[in-house]
């Protein structure tokens, strides 16, 4: 409820203006180009030039948290600042990429701000802020509760003057998509050491690598979310060089530890601008359809249903904003309470709120006609994504009984 | 409760057998040709195996009600017997064509039993009941509110010896089937009748016609349906000779009526299958799977959301049973209450259902490994299709207060 | 939904007839008496005359199950057969004592029938199965979880020809009535006994004996039951005869077993004819009722919730009776399944469709102006009466996994 | 989020002192003197103390706004500012009297400084400032349909030199307390007037009037409310001269129009202060009480409720902040909005939270022995107080439909 700073309210006006000018009126275009594509994980022609354009207009890389400002134009935004932007790219599923603000790459070039070494960032991290290559962060394991990051299992040993990669992952957004061209591989390269936090390593792995498989992209709900998408992977004896090492040997877990923090509010972030969008779209179906004589909106059901939609996006984004506000001031591992209340809270109060909103539309609701149907898997899947919530539930309710009865 | 008849009994031991030796030990080589197919909607090698093998062992048009035995081989069963043997089949979306028993044509099938001219049966009924062609009911257009199947403006009219129509549907499910060959459409032939129920009239237009035209298939949540599918369709100065018209003039209303009450309790019947086996797989789950050192079986959380799961689906299952038994003792307009009860509660509680299963599941609980994601969708569409849940409940609403204050 | 027998149906006649001539028309004056009595925990003159009149009319202990024939003059019913009769006297909280068919005195009188010498049979049973004394079952105590039976505190010890027992008790229902006369009361005679189900003695004790001390009648959200009500009671040093023990030493826990399954599934029955009735009350105030110029029965939002509680108390109702038929035909052991589902389903469910129900009276709905407001603290309090649901869950959940997953 | 002002963090801390040095201390003393009362709406002994103490501390008439800085020592406080206050409060239904900020007095006192005369004030107004009288707001009705204010039928002519009223109220908060002597009655006076909000007029009537008559005190939930309670009241003939008009003839609903707005934001922020207690009374339950081998704070049900609570708290208290922060902004008329939403949302999520909490418990949960039964019934009560929550997500609907499809 603090007023947002003059350059987030200025990027506010621009991004609103860009999405009205270049984004909505290409929806329909977007998917066209993606229904016709030969194949669906190629970068889209239309996408590029998207891309082209919010560049040159100084929307990019919005995301550059403040304490990295020498990696944007803009000068770094705090997450109070950038949510705001953020909630305006989630009414188009596709559009964060289009400002090269899309996940995982966000999250993996903050990694690479914080935790790579200067030949590291040269080779990567300036290509991905520039949004020519994409990257993948390889995390989750097909065969373990990967949400405790002590269970994975890829194996990462130390062969003379290379690191040996042995495992399977899956869900690794991005690693279907043809730009991509990075991967962040956490595995275990000290199984034995008696601290469980120092037996991970992450390692930089060329996506060309002999011995890196794409097995599948994987589908939820039925979607493929192409062209970035999720993939299965193997790793057959992945071999690269030392210096291939994110941070250092055995410290991989505190790398994933700083990483989460962030991500899991922008999805928030970016939930509720969907969330809002499909009210919106709720509120002009139901003052343009009649059904028994009278007007969807006069409806009490309809009025109801409209009334508890928008409280809920009100609560939601007021949840978001003091989460941001909190990490912005006190650091993400003090805000890890807010960060999981926000976590196990939106994307399933939006899950609902569109659950109504496509109710509404009768059957065309659940097409690929209005963007409803995808913003659903979308919060369906936020409900897994980074851990699921009952992981979450488990960290702050624990916290909050021994906060109130310590 | 009441016990099911021998013979409901005697197919649900085969059925059972049958889903075991050949349904479930298929149910990745028929996920895998349907990926391969360059067509998705030609009939898969797969199913036409499996047919064969189905209508040998008796396991044919279980649907068949009593008044039309002479249809089948069985004889007839009762909606209550007919109840835990569509059960069954809804534990596998696509099994319920092996035993020709798949929606629309069941319901269809059932409208040429009751309705159409011997010439009519001969043409259609029979090779539908063979299951060597497929037939589509088109009914909702995407312009007005099908629900109310007053609304519906499709234009019929009458020109020397030929029907003339002109119009648009959508949701047509089977339309896009390589195999369909028929479709009884649902238009306006008089709609200036002061009796509006009296404005409808179905002809039968077989699919090659001209002037019949598939826009596009339609998806729900991601989800194609394939290979019977929902299509969207032009129809453009369709002609069709005079004795295409279904039961007269007039008496378009009168048949849909007559559809959907068992459609829609078939839906149910499939739908608590799918709960079912989604709430055995969460139980498989639960016992295989640790988290945090214990196993998610011994989680009070996971208890509780298994126990509510089982409650819940024993419920539903009930409501469905005590529907058919009304049906079968009282006919289906004496039993609209009971029919709006169970189509207005089931598919929304089997969604939850499976959004629980699904989530116990982890991050695959949403993939295509498991069916729990498509039969989330199959209960999700289900609150739309044959008219949304609030527009039935509008009705039983009005009906129940009626009965307690009149 | 299989038929009731001839003896149920011609009950549910007589007792539906009673109903309407006795019961409702009393329901004001039965709380006039209560308002104005002197002592709460008192008789009233109108519950007698009541009583005296069902007696007559042979509808008094209709409970009594057909093993236990001898007890009643109708020759016992089955749990099924009782469910319709249970339910209609849910609709008046205070009417099961006119048919001798209240709690706790129904399940007190099954264990006298089952587990008591004849002595104890003549001293208590018969003149409970006269109405002319009530009871109690002194369970639950304040300091542990006593839903787990084994963590039961309250101190028996044997000294020479007595039993002395010293404890604390509460939410002990009927102690307070001044017509109670005898307390059943369980304790621990050996706490160091390997088997934690053998530490367990029940002992009958007089109401009167000293060192017997109510301390205070206890309320839930705000109601205190009069005049059968909920105490909490002390036992210092109280002393009775050996002979005073129930089947025998070290046998308490599994009277409990034996005990509990019926009076969990009384309470469901009762609970779906407070829903009923409270449905009813809706349907009523819906027609009766404008507000903005529309009735209330016209409002799209009073349908759909008139749909929907019509709908749950159906699905409530079949599960009550399908669990019925499970314990008539299997016995309780093998019922416990349906009777922790019945258990943890339909007192949520009831006090969701009472919540409904009042929110449609207005701020009238909260009052003592109708019963629903009393009645949603029955349904509120069932869901710890017997154990909190959770408890039940974690059993039913546990069953259900190895079920599934064995 | 915005920070509070100095003043409100100073006072915050005065109060949170005062409340753990006076009012947690004396909750039982305050249950037993209303227990033992001779008439529970007579003033307490134990209040009056504590009203003196809090006046002394200046703790008092902490609700005045700034626009009214003339009546309070403090020098007013804006909404944003006084809701943590009124949320501490809220942890002990019985404190904001302590502090002279208990409804309806609140809203009656600022009826009294926006629209009375000088006369009317001296003689009203500094007695309520000073806590020495109560007052009472009596606008509900039975017969209709209240939260229309147009529906009003209570009849107020104009005979002479005096008002003459006739007519028939309930749920008149604080009208059984002894120590109200003042109700401002809100009546028809012009039901003829073509203009619908014209017809009403306001009328100040001691409570000793002749005519006035107490009908009953009114529970709800089972509860009293007592000593302040909701009072029916019969207005026979009541007779008061013509300057006991408020505003003048005919703005009667202007006046109730101004009064709603923070008085229904104030029952919000009250409410989330007992939702905040009882979820610290979950947590010190949870870690002081072992099930089956375990403190309740290891079973993750138990983290997932707490989790769920802390988050649903926070969104909610956010919602009111922004509702404050729009109210002390832009006015109340601009505001009604988030005034609706908060109304509709809070009640309902305080009422979930709670039942949790409750659940928690045990069956001693739902006693005295804890607030929370009392609370629970507090929120259940705002569904309805200041108008059912339908006639506000009715307008609220209707107005975010207009915003987004106008």
């Amino acid at each position: 409820m603090q007023e947002f700073s003059f350059k987030s309210r200025q990027l506010q006006a621009q991004l609103s203006g860009f999405m009205d000018e270049h984004i909505y009126p290409n929806e329909q275009a977007y998917a066209s180009q993606l229904h016709a594509a030969q194949n669906r994980f190629a970068p889209l022609p239309l996408m590029d030039a998207l891309k082209t354009k919010a560049k040159a207009q100084g929307l990019w890389n919005l995301f550059v948290p403040e304490n990295h400002a020498q990696y944007s134009q803009h000068g770094g935004l705090s997450n109070y600042d950038y949510a705001p932007l953020a909630e305006m790219m989630g009414r188009v599923l596709w559009s964060p990429e289009v400002f090269n603000c899309n996940a995982p790459d966000t999250g993996n070039m903050e990694v690479f701000m914080k935790y790579a070494t200067p030949a590291q960032q040269e080779q990567w991290l300036i290509p991905l802020l520039e949004g020519e290559i994409r990257s993948s962060y390889a995390m989750t394991e097909p065969q373990v509760a990967s949400s405790d990051a002590t269970n994975i299992e890829l194996r990462i040993t130390r062969e003379g003057e290379e690191w040996v990669l042995n495992g399977r992952k899956w869900f690794i957004t991005g690693a279907m998509y043809e730009r991509t061209r990075i991967f962040i591989v956490m595995g275990k390269s000290d199984p034995d050491n008696p601290d469980r936090h120092r037996q991970q390593t992450q390692i930089l792995v060329p996506k060309e690598t002999p011995g890196v498989k794409l097995i599948r992209p994987l589908t939820t709900l039925g979607y493929d979310d192409a062209p970035i998408g999720h993939a299965e992977i193997q790793f057959d004896n992945v071999r690269v060089p030392l210096e291939n090492v994110l941070l250092g040997e055995g410290r991989g877990f505190e790398i994933a530890q700083g990483r989460l923090g962030p991500g899991r509010i922008h999805h928030c972030m970016r939930l509720i601008g969907a969330a809002q969008r499909s009210l919106e779209l709720a509120c002009r179906r139901a003052s343009s359809r009649s059904t028994f004589g009278r007007p969807l909106s006069k409806h009490q059901s309809v009025r109801e249903d409209i009334a508890k939609s928008f409280s809920e996006i009100e609560m939601a984004r007021l949840l978001v904003l003091k989460t941001c506000k909190k990490m912005d001031e006190e650091g993400v591992p003090a805000s890890v309470d807010m960060i999981a209340a926000s976590k196990t809270t939106v994307p399933l109060l939006v899950q609902n709120v569109i659950d109504r909103c496509m109710q509404l539309h009768g059957a065309g609701g659940l097409t690929e006609d209005y963007f409803m149907a995808e913003a659903f898997n979308y919060a369906r899947w936020c409900r897994q994504a980074d851990g699921p919530d009952q992981v979450h539930q488990m960290a702050l309710g624990k916290k909050i009984i021994e906060r109130y009865a310590g």
